[in-house]
């Protein structure tokens, strides 16, 4: 049977940006913890709403029209289709759920895409 | 559209234990807060797994043959069907993620059900 996690145990296992690792499963969905510093990609996800908790640091997620900015203990939920670009001047640590299968790069693709590794 | 969710901010607009307020949805799953004091009721889930994640103060999610002790930054998923019995010595603050619709005492009913308010 699956153990608690603990999440900044896991967040000390790795040390690569925007390279989501998953761990941990509700039903069809994966808990990712994901680590970022720079700017990603803008994508969306067509088929699946993708939220966002922020563990620590302060992440920026770019929509078309605003920037959603989050602190630790803030989460956004970004709706299925929507365009949007998740960005941090420091390291931030962020807890990811959304579909398992769902590519980190949504639509965009790239060299970005995250081989979705579970740790 | 949607706007983000600060977790603090809204644990501090109610105050009842073991009743948990849907403060987001992920497609068909809610997100809510709820503040542990005392023991819940034993119950479980068949349709669904039910993740717990820590966010203040200490958990104990009763299992039949053993007890998992969560404490902030710690989340663990019950498996759907598993009985299990959440208890807080003082009060913890926790963020349940599980399937819209979903009664906070699963199988076991009775007047501890919640009414699933949105805030």
């Amino acid at each position: 049977m699956n153990d608690k996690v603990n999440l900044a145990a896991k967040l000390a296992t790795f040390d690569e940006y925007f390279n989501p690792k998953i761990v941990g499963e509700l039903n069809d969905y994966k808990l990712e913890l994901v680590k970022a510093k720079g700017e990603f990609v803008w994508h969306s996800h067509p088929d699946t709403d993708d939220c966002f908790l922020v563990l620590a640091g302060r992440l920026t997620i770019q929509l078309a029209d605003r920037d959603i900015e989050l602190e630790p203990g803030e989460l956004f939920v970004v709706p299925r289709g929507l365009q949007h670009c998740p960005k941090a001047h420091g390291e931030a640590h962020v807890l990811l759920i959304e579909p398992i299968g769902t590519p980190n790069t949504g639509d965009a693709g790239g060299n970005l895409t995250a081989d979705q590794e579970r740790i």
